[in-house]
Order: C-alpha cells, then sequence, then structure tokens
C-alpha cells in the first residue's frame, strides 16, 4: 500500500477497481469527483465501462447515470460513453465522446449552472445518489478525506450516497493539504440556511477535509495517475487582440472611478482567451489583484507567482503538465494563496454578487440584441455546456463575453442576426469582446446594442449583411424595441447547415 | 399646509408642481419613486410633461430619461410618454402609451433585473441621474423621509441624485410609518459589502425612514391623489385550474419530503393567475405561511387576516382600489405583518436563495425545451418587461411559470416550438403550469421536457402540430440534445404575423 491510507477501517476496504466496479448495479446513479479534468477517479470508471460493456454482451440492459463536478477525462466520461451506458448525464461535460452520445441520442444531458448542482442533489430533484466515487490525496488517521486537484461536488456526493468508494491517488501532492476549504454548515437547507461568511476571495471558512460516513464506504481503491492536463496552444493574434480589449476597457473604469486601482476579484473562463488575458494582466499595470472564480489556469499561477494576484479562491485546477508539475511540487507553498472550494461555494451567486466579481466567459455566438449562446452548435447540437458562466454573468459587478469574431476559418460569424440558443440574456450581458473590439452594452437598449456590436465586435466580411438584416427587420417587425423578422432570423444558421458557410 | 411636512428646513421649500417642474431642463435623467401603480408621485410628471409639450409647441429638443422603480401608472408613464419626450426608460414599464411609445421607436427602453437596478445605478452604469422626484406619506421634525406605498427605488435615487423633489401625499395613510424596512449599510459597494443580515422574511434590518441632504431638495411639493389601484377581473376557470394544478404540485412536495409543511417563503407574480393561487391558498391545507415576494395583492392581505399567513416582505403594494382602503384604514395594524424593503433587498439573490423562495410568475409562452418568454410579443414587440422575475426564478427553491395554454382566443398557444424571445433559459425553469396541467422538469433533458410539456401542458388544438414538429426537427437537426429545425422553429409566429392565427 502506498501509505496514503492511515485508518485501520479503510486499510480493511481496499479492493481492485474491478472487483469495486462489479458492486455497481444497473440503473444507479453515481457520484463521481472530477472538475475540469482535475481531481477524477482514474481507475473505477474504466473498470466500470468493462463491467457494463460485459453485460451489455450478455444481452443485459445496463445504464446508469453519471453526475460530476464539472467535465472530466477521457478515462471517465470517454469510457463511460463508449459503452453506451450512460442513460443521463450533468451537469458538465466537454469530452468528445460524450458529446457525441449525447448528440447522437444515446445519452441524455441536462445542462445545470454549476452553482445550482450541490442544490438540486440536497433537495432531492434528482432522485436517488446510490454511489458517491471521490479521488482523494489520502486518508487521515482519523478516517479524514484530504480532497485531491478538485473540490467540485465531492462534499454533496459523499452526504448524500448511499454508498461511497474513494480512489486514493498517491501522484497527487500531499502539499495540498490545507489548500482545500470544505464549507458544510448544520444549517445547509432552507429555512435554517445562514449568510454564507465569505467577504474576500481569500476568507476560510470551513475544514481542510471531508467527513464521511466509514459504514458507507464500499471500496478504497489505491491508484497512481496524473490528471489528465492538455497542454495550452500558444497565444494567438486574436486571444492577444481580445485579451487587450479587455485590459483596456478595465483600465477605463478605474480612470472613470467605477472600479478600484486594483480591480475587483477577476473571475475568467477556461481556455485560450482566458489564458491570454492573465498574460496581459502579467504584463499590465494592475497590482494586488484577487481572484474568485471556478478554475485555476496557468496564467492564474504565474500571476500568483509575480506577486500581482494576491490571492485565487477556485474549485479546481485546470493546469498544463508543466504548470501541474510545478504546482505538485509546490504545493504547499501554493496552499497559501490558493483557497479549493466546493463548487456551489465558488459559483455562489451570493458571494459573487456581494464581492462584485468580474466575469469574463467564452461563448459560441451572440447576437446583435446581445444576447449569448455558449454551449449550442445550430440549434440542436451541444458543445459542452453553460458550466458555471451563468452563475457569474448574473451575479458579478460586470459580466463580459469573449470570442473571434468568427469561427470555421470565416464560415461562420460569431455575431448574428438572432442567437439559435440562449444561455445568457439580454439582461445579463455587458460586454462583447473580440478581436475587432469591444462593445459596452451598459445603459443600452436593443436597438443601440445592435449598432454597437455591428460596427464594433463583428468582423469586416459579416458587418454589411448584419446592416441589411437590421434594415429588413426594422422594415417588417411588429415592434421597434427588439426588431427581428422572424422568417429570416436564423436563416444564417440554416444557410450554414445547407451550404457549410454563412456568407451569402 | 397639510401637517405631513413637520420640518422647518423643508416647509420653505413647498411650491407648485408646475414651478417645480420648470426646474428640468432638457437631457436630464429622473428617477421616480413607483412600483407597481403605488407610491409614484401623482403631480410632479403630468406638470413636467406640459413644460415638455410647451417646448416642443416652441420647437424645441426636450428629451429626458425616466428611471423608476418598476410600472407607474397613467399619470407618470402615461403623461410622459405622450410627449414623445422620453429618450430612456428603465427598468421596467406596463403601462399602454409608454409601450407604445417603446414599440413605434420613440423611447429607447432597457429591460433590467429589478434587483440590478440599484447596483448599476451605484456603480454609475446609467450615467449621471440629475434628479429624484420622490413620493412620501410625511417629512419628520428631523427631515426624514416617510415613504408611502413603494419602497422600490427610492433609496438610491435619493442618495445619487444631484436634485431632489419631494411629494408628499397625504391620502397615503400615516399608520404606514413603521412598516418600511430601508436598508443602507456604510458598505453597500465592493470591496466593502457585507453579508444581508436577512434570514427570515420578516427580519427587519434597516431603518424605518429615508434620510436625505436637505440641501439638495429643490422642491417639496403637497399632493392629496390615491395610487392607481386597478381592480382585478373575477377568477376565472383557468386561472382557478392553473392554481389548483400548482397546489396539488406543492402538496406533493411536501410529501415527498422536498418541502417542509408550512412550504418556504412564497414569491407570487403579478396577476390574475397569482391572486387565483392565493384564493386557492386561502381554502387550502397549508399554515403559517410566510411570503418573500415582491408586491402585496389584494389575496395576500386576505391570507393575513386568515392568519394562515404570518409575515409578507415586499417592495411595494399593487392593490384594487377596496384593498387599499382596507390597507389605509388599517396600516398600523398590518405593519406588524407586512415588511417593505428597497427593491434590491425584496428581490436579491442572497436572500432569495438563502431562504429557498417558492418562485410563480407569469409568461408569454414557453417552448417545449422549457425556455420561457416572459416579454415579447412575436419577436420584436415588447409587452412589459422581465421584472423581478429573473431574480426569483434563478434563484429560488423551486421555479414554475404559468399561462392559459392559448391566447387570443385560441389563435395562439403559449406552448410552441421555439420561443421568439428568451428570459428564462432552459437552466432556470423548473415547473411550467397551464390550465391543461403541469411539468415537472426537474432532472429532464431537453428531449424529454418535450414529451412532458406537450403532454400535460399544451392545449389539445395544439398537441398534434406539436408533435409533429419534434419528430421534423428530430429528423432535421444536426444534433440530437436539442432537436431544432430552425427554417420552421419560428414559423408558428410567422404564421400568427401574416394569418392572425397560429392555427394551420
Ligand atoms: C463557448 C466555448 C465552447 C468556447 O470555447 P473555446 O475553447 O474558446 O472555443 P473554440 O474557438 O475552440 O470553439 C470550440 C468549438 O466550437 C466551434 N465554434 C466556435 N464558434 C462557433 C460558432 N459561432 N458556431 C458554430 N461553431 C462554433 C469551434 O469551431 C470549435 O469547434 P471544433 O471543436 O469542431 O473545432 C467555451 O467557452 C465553453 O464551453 N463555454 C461554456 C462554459 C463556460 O463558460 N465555462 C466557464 C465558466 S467558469
Ligand atoms: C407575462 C405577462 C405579460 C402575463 O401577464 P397576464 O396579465 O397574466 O397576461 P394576459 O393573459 O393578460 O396577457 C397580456 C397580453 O399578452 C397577450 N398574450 C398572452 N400570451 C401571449 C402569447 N403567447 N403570444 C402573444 N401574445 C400573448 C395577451 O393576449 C394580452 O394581450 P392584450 O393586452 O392585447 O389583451 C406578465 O406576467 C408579465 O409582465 N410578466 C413579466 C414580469 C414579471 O414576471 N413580473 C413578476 C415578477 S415579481
Amino acid at each position: 500500500m502506498s501509505g496514503r491510507i492511515r485508518s485501520e477501517a479503510f486499510k480493511s476496504k481496499v479492493m481492485s477497481a474491478h472487483d469495486a466496479a462489479e458492486l455497481v448495479k444497473n440503473g444507479w446513479n453515481i457520484g463521481f469527483s472530477g472538475f475540469t479534468g482535475s481531481g477524477y477517479p482514474k481507475a473505477f470508471p474504466e473498470a466500470l465501462a468493462a463491467v457494463i460493456d460485459a453485460a451489455h454482451h450478455q444481452g443485459e440492459e445496463f445504464k446508469i447515470g453519471v453526475w460530476t463536478g464539472a467535465s472530466t477525462a477521457p478515462e471517465l466520461d470517454g469510457a463511460l460513453a463508449r459503452t453506451g451506458g450512460i442513460s443521463y448525464r450533468a451537469p458538465y461535460q466537454s469530452d468528445p465522446e460524450m458529446r457525441t452520445a449525447i448528440n447522437n441520442g444515446t445519452s441524455y444531458y441536462q445542462d445545470i449552472h454549476l452553482s445550482h448542482m450541490g442544490p438540486q442533489v440536497s433537495q432531492g430533484f434528482l432522485g436517488k445518489l446510490n454511489l458517491a466515487v471521490i479521488e482523494a490525496t489520502a486518508i487521515n488517521e482519523d478516517g479524514d478525506i484530504i480532497p485531491s486537484s478538485s473540490v467540485g461536488m465531492n462534499r454533496t456526493y459523499l452526504e448524500h450516497a448511499d454508498a461511497i468508494i474513494i480512489e486514493v491517488n498517491s501522484w497527487q501532492s500531499e502539499g495540498l493539504y490545507g489548500m482545500h476549504d470544505i464549507y458544510a454548515p448544520a444549517g445547509f437547507l432552507p429555512p435554517n440556511r445562514v449568510p454564507l461568511p465569505i467577504q474576500h476571495p481569500g476568507d476560510r471558512i470551513g475544514e481542510k477535509v471531508m467527513k464521511v460516513d466509514v459504514d458507507k464506504v464500499i471500496a478504497i481503491i489505491e491508484t497512481d495517475s496524473p490528471d489528465r492536463n492538455t497542454p495550452f496552444k500558444l497565444l494567438d493574434d486574436d486571444s492577444r487582440a481580445i485579451a487587450n480589449n479587455l485590459l483596456d476597457f478595465l483600465g477605463n473604469e478605474v480612470k472613470q472611478g467605477r472600479l478600484p486601482k486594483n480591480l475587483l476579484p477577476l473571475q475568467s473562463g477556461v481556455g485560450n482567451i482566458a489564458n491570454a488575458v492573465l498574460a496581459g494582466l502579467l504584463e499590465g499595470p494592475f497590482e494586488k489583484l484577487t481572484s474568485y472564480t471556478e478554475v485555476i489556469q496557468d496564467g492564474m499561477v504565474d500571476l500568483l507567482d509575480s506577486g500581482k494576484l494576491t490571492v485565487a479562491s477556485a474549485t479546481a485546477f485546470s493546469l498544463s503538465p508543466k504548470a501541474a508539475e510545478r504546482m505538485n511540487d509546490n504545493a504547499a507553498h501554493y496552499s497559501k494563496k490558493i483557497v479549493l472550494r466546493p463548487q456551489d461555494v465558488s459559483n455562489h451567486p451570493e458571494a459573487i454578487r456581494r464581492m462584485g466579481v468580474i466575469a469574463c466567459n467564452g461563448m459560441i455566438e451572440a447576437d446583435i440584441y446581445g444576447n449569448v449562446n455558449s454551449t449550442h452548435v445550430m440549434g440542436s447540437r451541444m458543445q459542452n455546456g453553460i458550466g458555471g458562466s451563468g452563475d457569474f454573468t448574473r451575479n458579478g459587478w460586470i459580466s463580459s463575453f469573449v470570442t473571434p469574431s468568427t469561427a470555421k476559418g470565416g464560415a461562420i460569424s460569431c455575431i448574428v442576426p438572432m442567437v439559435n440558443h440562449v444561455d445568457h440574456t439580454e439582461h445579463d450581458v455587458q460586454v462583447i469582446i473580440t478581436e475587432q473590439g469591444l462593445a459596452d452594452l451598459r445603459g443600452m437598449a436593443p436597438r443601440q446594442r445592435a449598432k454597437l456590436i455591428i460596427d464594433n465586435c463583428a468582423h469586416p466580411d459579416f458587418k454589411e449583411p448584419l446592416r441589411e438584416y437590421v434594415k429588413l427587420a426594422e422594415k417588417k417587425a411588429n415592434g421597434m424595441h427588439t426588431p427581428h423578422d422572424l422568417a429570416t432570423a436564423l436563416g444564417w444558421h440554416v444557410r450554414f447547415l445547407e451550404t457549410g458557410t454563412m456568407v451569402q
């Protein structure tokens, strides 16, 4: 044994992933740890996939519900999706094979605000949770669980599952001990809920460990495997331009007296543009920054190292292999500046609104009136999911969305007459940014937004077609508040589906 | 004088509405009190309309920005809209003439979550506020302002306006003194914001009065006029059926152990269905109810009288003339059971999520996948606005939406393939209710929702056409997550615009 399991009561439950997987029954709902490719169980899901495959070969029905923190990795979403045995998936995914299962109709997927998953599970809205499968760094002498590289939904799943399996992964650094802040007050459900006592991103309000009922633990599995950790692409010109547009905007907000000199806590979505923003901050004029966000990316670790960022709160890491190594080697050092919380705390509307978080998230497309689509491609196809973007957008001090102005080599305009799906309504979107420029929609009515978004954000190839749509819409609409020609509002998407391009 | 102005410093500023209106300059932004037809200034707006009309007759430009709490009355929105002089309107309206000005393009309208209006004004996002015009019940000896029948945005406007006009309305009952709870902590903006100290609907956390800087007061106007107070229609069968569906659902939630016996704090939108729900509660089995909502309607006063409702928190009254009379006669009595708060407190995401409010709001239409349109008719035309529905829907314990299954005598299905505008996304809508039945969407993926909504909520005349749309969409879609045929998704609305009916 690895020496990571320090409680006798737990040692006796060690078994192979295969033996543990055989305990699962058709129809179970399973709550897995895992958030943006970190802290997911490494061995059990593939073993379970083999059990499901074997059942299917025998002609037996074997389907499970898969609940997680957010996205996981090929070893979890990929392996289980390939079996065709996922009947229901929530609340977020970004795996190619899981996505295929959703879009070919094999799996039902419920795309849930990440801050809502905890309450919905606790309130019993998603049904019975049969099993929790949670990765840990270690198990203490007294049976406390030290979380690994993500917290996500772990506390809630451990509390509500009928049975528990812990994977103890010795790849995870023991230096993580003390970085986690597991908030679990007695009165967690109404009518007994109390104020969330966070006023600054670094506030610690909970325990370093997770408690479990040892009688519910049916298996302990030992692993020694790295998190998925996809490397980032090199920053391209578009990402840099988008980042600069955002940083200029923030600089001007400071100048106008609408933001303090050290800004307010930053939230940034995942991906390359977010990393470009963080890289821009590294070179930029802002000091003593803080972050209250969902995931810690490479750029954030650089910012902490530079001293420009004083503290970062999140629920998980999303690090490249190189940065993950650095984190693992220096976890004890970083745990003074990083707090990892349950996702219903990292994404809590109460904390986000109170602290006035500056939100910046990626999107698929925006329309001329300021509605944003974060999830759907051409109306029907799921890309990833809404994730925490709604939690931060609705409740933040400023909400901004970023995208290159075109996709698929210019065939698609990311600024369209009407989005094919709405994840963030016109009431919630304040700033839209592309490499072309920035549209500040605050204080604007829909028709004013349309002019600004087309002028500042659309790609030059699509500016005129968008202006023509506006003209047509103003002629045909039954009202001038949000002029639309419903017969052609989605016509750009229809054209793309029929011809492979939005270009006329 | 009425005896309601008890401070010498204020007495000297009394003048006519006309004289006060002449102080306004072209281009000003004015923050008016007023929320759902209560507590709006009664004399000044019409006097200002006359000033604007006179300027227009002289060929002079005269336009103003009109900010309020929410909807007002013909004497405010109507009178000012008629001048054509409203350049910008926020955050909510429901006046026929204001609506016309918005839909014919005369006025820009920004439809803002009611809980966001306070922060956006305080943060300086909507520009300079030149004048606040606020109705009061009385002015105390020491210059404190006793609010009248709504609180709404008053505190924020008084704090941020360059100049202040108070209308003291002696129609408002002096018994209202003590009913208001004006929360205005020192650290109201980040990074100094503190937890909102509300844990139960009746908690009082602020002052009974509003403070003003007397040097900013440029006029005091005396009035003696009733609030608008539209009477309600008699309850019809559809409203009763919808209310019963909701009450059955809540009863079952109690039985399943997902709600306490006395439920959780209730929020209900305005209008007849909401009143039918309240009437249903009066006859129903639930006791010791509480309410954390936006407005106090007739039905809520009945519930308080019956003892079934122990306390109600809101930001304004929305009472019929008869109920308003009863309130005025017994205000001191009711002030023990009713708390009127600023709208950024009555609608605060923090309080709503903490207490687990049960939200129920009206809608224009829902689509088969659970997206809700609360604001737009046929894509372009503004009806009223989103109001507080998003505040309660996103943050409540349960979010439900109600509508009759058809409108315009059956020509319109309120369940459609795709809504023409999204105000509440599929991520936020849990329960949809019509007179036909109820669809509980919790734990459901989009395709599962479609089946449930069509089976349970659509009108019999539209069930088959909806099922045919689903079949077509599943054939044509580029993905089976949310199958749509974008070429015909809005076809029902297009047909209505072209032929006057959605029926094929
Ligand atoms: C919206 C989102 C998918 C953008 O991610 P990204 O990595 O910046 O985007 P990419 O440019 O790589 O685009 C991803 C895919 O969508 C495609 N795409 C982008 N814009 C598109 C558009 N307007 N129409 C159709 N497809 C589009 C890209 O071509 C790419 O397709 P591919 O995988 O076949 O190459 C991502 O930000 C997301 O999932 N957001 C929702 C969750 C979220 O906000 N989380 C953060 C909360 S804290
Ligand atoms: C949605 C809303 C307008 C419904 O109000 P209501 O009084 O129950 O609705 P009504 O049935 O009287 O409908 C209002 C109008 O919309 C029309 N209408 C209703 N459904 C329609 C539909 N699907 N398509 C087109 N028009 C429709 C009605 O015919 C009526 O038109 P009319 O004024 O020309 O007669 C109202 O609830 C609202 O404004 N909601 C948004 C704000 C909110 O939720 N506030 C509460 C937060 S605390």
